[in-house]
């Protein structure tokens, strides 16, 4: 180790990235991406990329962009900072609006980048535990304002259990925090458009609220690294003007973001697709003695009883073996589970004779 | 302002950059852009690109691009880290080597986004006056460990003078100084090869050296954001493992950077182009009165003397209402200055032309 590295970081464990093989045959149901390509728009905004454009800088704040998201949204230019990926939006905030030895809150378990941001930071985390049924405690935010958490995340629909938290609560929990509530919508694509859960309503409301979006999954971009932050212009301008890289978002992620985001009708069309897929898939792994709660996600948490032959971990290497991969996270709260992405109907088929042959 | 914010990013000042103008009319001879386009190898590696492939993660450590980078300098994998541009390499090194509250060191004038950097980090910026000659004072070193810099940022070629500072000096600060030295090559490219400058040496004898590239000048890729640190592997292994954005490079930036470091041959040759160009335009601009500095770069920062006709800010405004971008910096040491970027001989033919109509 350099004695040059800050005791912080000497300290801290960094992320663990889930596993991304190169190789195609791979199964890959452990990342949460979108099992379908991303729209012909982007593949013909690629086309259309012209290299001599990436001789000089890209345009700053990534106003195009900037301005279609927004109108996606019925909001201003000023509501939105484009980020690369969620998680420089998750960064941002925390270089934004945490002072190092001050606290950083997340209910536990969530997202495992975001401790490993605040340690980054040097920042306190304050990890407030889940109940039973995934929920926050009743006195969630009190606890996080006796901490003195100047930045809570929290992510909705919630990973892993894929539950999705209403606005009501979001809006309750907002009004209640002293500091930013960051309310991380990596997987909102996948929301029932039924439920009319529409979190940008909360901004009108509440100046302390910033939500996170990515278009890693629902736009089937994750190579791309691009998403962004809604909020206040209060709390958006000193990421733009500031905090950011001043070329965050280079040419062609602009380009393909902005053919991405103008295709609504392939990205929904994706999006209900992953939402019939998941539920006969849940169906399904409940019938093999593997059930999982009610997600708005592109993923099931699903839970490996006692009385199955094999526990979460062996079906892990097993099913990778087969060449599937799901995700396992060692965590006393989630040592007994695994986290499936939802695949093509195809992918979810062999998913399922898979288990089949593993688990009879 | 929110009250959400920090008190020192409240407090600070972003990075003013260059102007963009995104119409292809104006000269764009302000950011030190390479005015040659990429190598066709860019221009074939995007046709080749599979969008399909963007639906999944990119690689995590762009280790294919990180081997070719290692590979060009004669250095290992594990000496180089792969960046969004220079900018995401001077924000790791800041965020891995300094304590907030603790000390930054640089010299002044030089690249004026490292103080932005250090204020946002809440670090106490140690900014050293650079001699009339832009050469450090002696006791350089000694005033940097006084102050306890935990990270020295030096330019070098030095911005904005263009002047070379040798290995055996480099090897002597590196020496010297307790905490970090990252030399800021982002100019390297243009460097005469006949003065065999080859910093990779000082990485052999010292394990507090970083070195930072970047693909932006040399590579005719600003838009598209790809740098790189190289270092002792004690310095990058926190980088990569811990501080960096876990996947911080997009796939289509790893594939395009691969395909234009490999075609070395296109790069030299637009660097001996720029070098035939520099010196050509330097003795025109001396012969009309604008004097500047020996420049181992791809710009020339131009003296414009009393005695002359108009002020460096009238020249600048002049030019850029005759379609000229070049650029002004309203700080005492550069006020009577500007900073013009090598062009193409035809850009820099109309530079000559328009600037002789001006002064006479």
């Amino acid at each position: 180790m350099s004695r040059h590295e800050r005791p912080n970081i000497a300290r801290m464990q960094g992320y663990t990235w889930g596993e991304q093989p190169e190789d195609i045959q791979t199964i890959k149901l452990n990342t949460n991406e979108n099992p379908y390509p991303p729209s012909p728009e982007v593949q013909r905004a690629l086309a259309d990329i012209d290299v001599s454009r990436l001789r000089t800088y890209p345009q700053p704040t990534a106003d195009l962009l900037r301005q279609a998201i927004a109108q996606s949204h019925g909001l201003d230019r000023d509501n939105v900072v484009v980020t690369h990926a969620g998680d420089e939006a998750l960064r941002l905030a925390t270089t934004t609006f945490v002072e190092p030895g001050r606290s950083f809150g997340m209910a536990n378990p969530s997202y495992s980048l975001y401790p490993v941001l605040a340690a980054i930071h040097d920042a306190h985390v304050v990890s407030i535990d889940l109940q039973a049924d995934w929920s926050w405690p009743g006195d969630f935010a009190t606890q996080l304002n006796n901490a003195g958490a100047q930045l809570t995340c929290v992510v909705n629909p919630h990973a892993p259990s894929g539950i999705l938290c209403g606005l009501d609560k979001l809006s309750e929990l907002a009004k209640d925090l002293d500091g930013v509530l960051l309310i991380d919508e990596a997987y909102a694509d996948f929301i029932d458009p039924e439920l009319n859960h529409n979190s940008a309503e909360l901004l009108s409301k509440h100046d302390n609220v910033l939500i996170l979006r990515t278009f890693s999954k629902g736009y089937s971009l994750a190579g791309l690294r691009l998403g962004y932050l809604l909020g206040d212009p209060q709390l958006i301008d000193p990421i733009i003007s500031k905090t950011r890289d001043s070329y965050n978002i280079d040419h062609i992620s602009q380009m393909l973001g902005l053919a991405a985001i103008k295709d609504q009708a392939y990205a929904q069309h994706t999006w209900h697709q992953v939402r019939l897929a998941r539920d006969t898939l849940q169906q399904n792994l409940a019938q093999l003695g593997l059930p999982s709660p009610p997600s708005q996600t592109n993923f099931l948490l699903v839970e490996v009883p006692p009385t199955l032959p094999k526990n979460a971990n062996a079906l892990y290497l097993l099913l990778k073996e087969a060449g599937i991969l799901v995700r396992h996270f060692n965590t006393p709260e989630l040592d007994y589970r695994l986290r499936i992405t939802v695949g093509t109907p195809e992918q979810n088929q062999h998913l399922l004779e898979t288990l089949t042959r593993i688990l009879t």
